[in-house]
């Protein structure tokens, strides 16, 4: 028996990708219901987020069977609005038209949290933003933004929305994009069902500490899911977690621990060149491992530590539980 | 006669500096009252943000003397809460004693800012935050932060304070360090006499766009003011303005005009290897061609640009502006 | 009459483009020959760089015709040795089956640009390289690109390889990442058919400056070709030229100018959002302009400031030239 | 007993700092002895790297004794070229006076290093380069880079002289930037004296990958030094070393083990805020558990790992060395 949290997975873990460059893919296209089954083979998976729409001919029915099947339920649903049609934004597109398409898919993907009973719809307005200087009225985009989820989120009161901020890509800028501004936009929404996730990577990258970003959203009410993955700082790699970052990761899961937070430790990563299934699996190795470091780490010298400020003492306290340092 | 707005600098433009390698200086060390004759003999400069305390041996009733000398005033006072003794923190230090001794510090400068007649207390401290992971509790570090705001800014409600905020240096990562986290903290802060200065550079390099920024803090009406310079995105280089980023300085003006914000255009710049009266003319220079430039853009033709979101016809209104285009 | 110089461009400038999130592409995809009148359209390009294959069904009697049609010709070919089958790389993918593949690739593209009368091949080994530490064997790595770059050329002597360095994506780190290690690796493969194209976004983000390169590599005889955009510096944008960096790219034709080479000033930028024409004619607009400030340059000022490497003096000369500063 | 590698530091390290904001120092200033003193206090170092000159005041008899007494050695010594008189540049300064000085300082050192029985000459040129766009002529200031060490190197035949590359600070760009560019330049010089020290920090932040950049210098037999520190990516912050980047730190330690190279592990740190004494001892206690880890490392399956390319392989290996994974 173990205490490890639970794990999950965005289901595009498991999909295989295109980019501008490989435009014929990194391997051949995966359905939803395929994904599933790679997922659910991974073997420690508990919960995956669902991109929506499915792919073309999967039926609600079958997911949900597919997702039985593999022992996994939806932690969540992610409209994909950031397709061809909503490349020149979903909530901010300048043409109204497509705005109000971007909302009826939302409203869809809302349906489908219902239906599968999942905790939240994510949103993550990857095409909301802009790419060049003068491009926008800035006053006039945040008001797009902010208004379109407040729409959105009005129309369910039953249900959670979690905005995933990202600096930027696809566009070169993204209106959501870091803690403070999601916070700053969900109090101007002033719904109580608009909430955060928080992507390590995207908190790493755009300079944040995803410890301290952790902590503000927590401090706010509205830390509603994350996930890990990891970069080198300069871009969303989305690398597997942990083969760059230990210490921070360490700290981040830390940080969540002091809170009493115990939500899932979810996987937001894309192995363009790997196996998705050993790339989930080595995650996973490496999250349990970080788990039971946790269980390691010496509190009260820590919180001594942090009191004081004492960088060299707080490392050696970090290192104890994460390194071999038996022998000096 | 002309319609330029006023231009200023921070005092420290004209002093010479010290960094972890020249430990002898980039030139000779200046005191406050030559460094305001400086200033002054830059012949566009209306005002200035004068560090505190002066150099030593320097009194006020001297300082007074010095800026009317060159038909200068104040425009701001900032304290040096980032000293020696303020090294390891001014507001979040983990001795509250020494959090005492700045809090005095700010006391005086504030004093300053009355006999003086300027405009606000600038509070910049750089020295507040953290350099290494699980270096400090970022919750008690944030509260830190905000409570010695309050405290501050309540006991002189008759002046106001601004903050500015920057990514990093001298420390790692610093508390204070966007317009979005500092906007959430004021709103902590819950006093009306607490707003920021923005610094287009600190902004650039932060990952933010300066234009969007300024049009955030003005729509929470806590723009205060703001200074320029230019770097390379990476560090606050602290360049000559518009060296580097000439068209997105020119967005950023662009912005504070549609806004009707019409406050003291000011140099924040570090001229290590410069004479600082060159570098202040060649950049007042460059900001009345700027200056020049927002009066030719066609805003008729920059709006429907915008409106469609369309990033090349708004390229075409800004170089036909900014650029001789006369010719295709 | 005018001097300007000649244009090309990139033809997948005139592609439309998928990435990792919009996976059904930013507008419907183009054949090779629609791309080639696109660029016939746009009215100012004499030359283009094709990829090869062209799309299915296209043969290189028809690409002749059409580029003949639209009055434009070859300048090289780029072989896409960065699809799905070379994903984990081409010179260095780990299976020597597909190194070979990868090279039979680029030994017909060879022959088209034979065939076309074109300048170079162009190599980019965008999947040459790594995205993990402890990945590869760095040693092996590097010997892999350079001998594979030597086989290759040493194949076809009477032609020119131009190999276009980059720091990354899509691989996290790729091998050919700067000017000097280009340089370094040329040397290596020891002929004299093997030269570098520089691209002016990836020498930017790469932290060169892009006039220092360029001058570099002419004066070890290995400038064969260059393309120009623009970026923020934290990655490869591929934006329209001079949206952001006026200045340096300023810089970066004077410095060609001053060397007396003139070759083709090529653009290689993907507008994904905008209308490929629009950009590019936008871009041409741009790059008339900056050739018109070359003409107004003061070479004598210009020379005298930067042998004292006064910049403020070198600001003032290059202001008087790009922008209004007629009246002071 | 044991077979730990030897240590050493830069003296610096025992300096107490100033920057551009605490100009009073983070500390009081500390003679060249006292330094040497804290260093032997440390009780793991043999060996340190001196500024020179050294303190005013202090001989280069004193020196020696103050060595021999805490049992150390000296590996080189640093001429300071980059103070205030150099601070516009040494080898580049457009004054062949002052770059005359430069060299006269250097030749000086060289005597210092005879006396000593130091290995090298360090060169660290910090404020050769420059910081503006347009400031400078490229090929002449290259040149002036290239000449000078020549002129350096060859006077002084039975020395070796180490040049330290850095991407930038204190100059906004440094003529010796990469370990690709010292090559070339290196190679430009001619001489059999000249070699680069690699700092573990510049590479990281110069985007370079450490191990990738030890690697190349191995096999062009130029890797005369290295030291070690840790930063996030951004800057050269000079952190204590493993506490960001520990698979890093460790895949550059196993590249230089591979390669049978057997030099000092030199800490190059600047604890602005951290009791110098305690940072290197946490640094050691860091490096010897690395070196523990190195010993554990599974090299048959690393290999094998390697030479697929297989990165999730190659994490688990590096991860059961490096991290408790005993337990799935």
């Amino acid at each position: 028996m173990t205490d490890y949290p639970r794990f999950g997975a965005g289901l595009w873990h498991f999909a295989s990708y295109v980019d501008r460059y490989a435009v014929d893919g990194y391997g051949p296209p995966r359905t939803t219901l395929e994904a599933i089954e790679l997922a659910g083979s991974v073997g420690d998976l508990s919960v995956v987020d669902l991109n929506y729409p499915f792919t073309p001919g999967v039926g609600l029915d079958e997911v949900k069977e597919a997702l039985a099947a593999q022992g996994l339920s939806a932690i969540g649903v992610t409209p994909e609005i950031y397709l061809r049609r909503f490349c020149r934004g979903a909530f901010t597109n300048p043409d109204p038209e497509i705005r109000q398409a971007a909302l009826e898919l939302m409203h869809q993907a809302a349906d489908v949290v219902r239906q599968l009973g999942a905790q939240y719809v994510k949103i993550w307005p990857g095409q909301d933003g802009w790419d060049y200087p003068f491009q926008v009225n800035h006053g006039d985009l945040w008001r797009l933004a902010v208004d379109g989820m407040r729409e959105l989120a009005s129309a369910h009161p039953d249900l959670k929305f979690a905005i995933e901020y990202k600096p930027r890509e696809p566009r070169v800028k993204m209106t959501w994009d870091s803690a403070a501004r999601s916070i700053l936009g969900i109090q101007q929404i002033g719904l109580d069902n608009v909430g955060v996730l928080l992507d390590f990577g995207h908190s790493l990258y755009g300079g944040e500490s995803p410890a301290d970003a952790a902590q503000l959203l927590i401090d706010h009410g509205l830390l509603y899911g994350m996930d890990v993955n990891d970069n080198l700082r300069g871009w969303d790699d989305d690398l597997v977690v942990g083969t760059v970052h230990l210490t921070e990761i360490f700290e981040f899961f830390h940080t969540l621990r002091m809170n009493g937070w115990e939500g899932v430790w979810q996987l937001d990563q894309f192995p363009f060149r790997e196996d998705p299934v050993d790339a989930a699996r080595t995650s996973i190795r490496t999250l349990k491992a970080l788990h039971r470091a946790l269980d390691r780490l010496d509190l009260a010298a820590l919180r001594q530590a942090q009191a004081a400020q004492d960088a060299m003492a707080a490392q050696r306290v970090v290192q104890d539980a994460l390194l071999d340092t038996a022998i000096g």
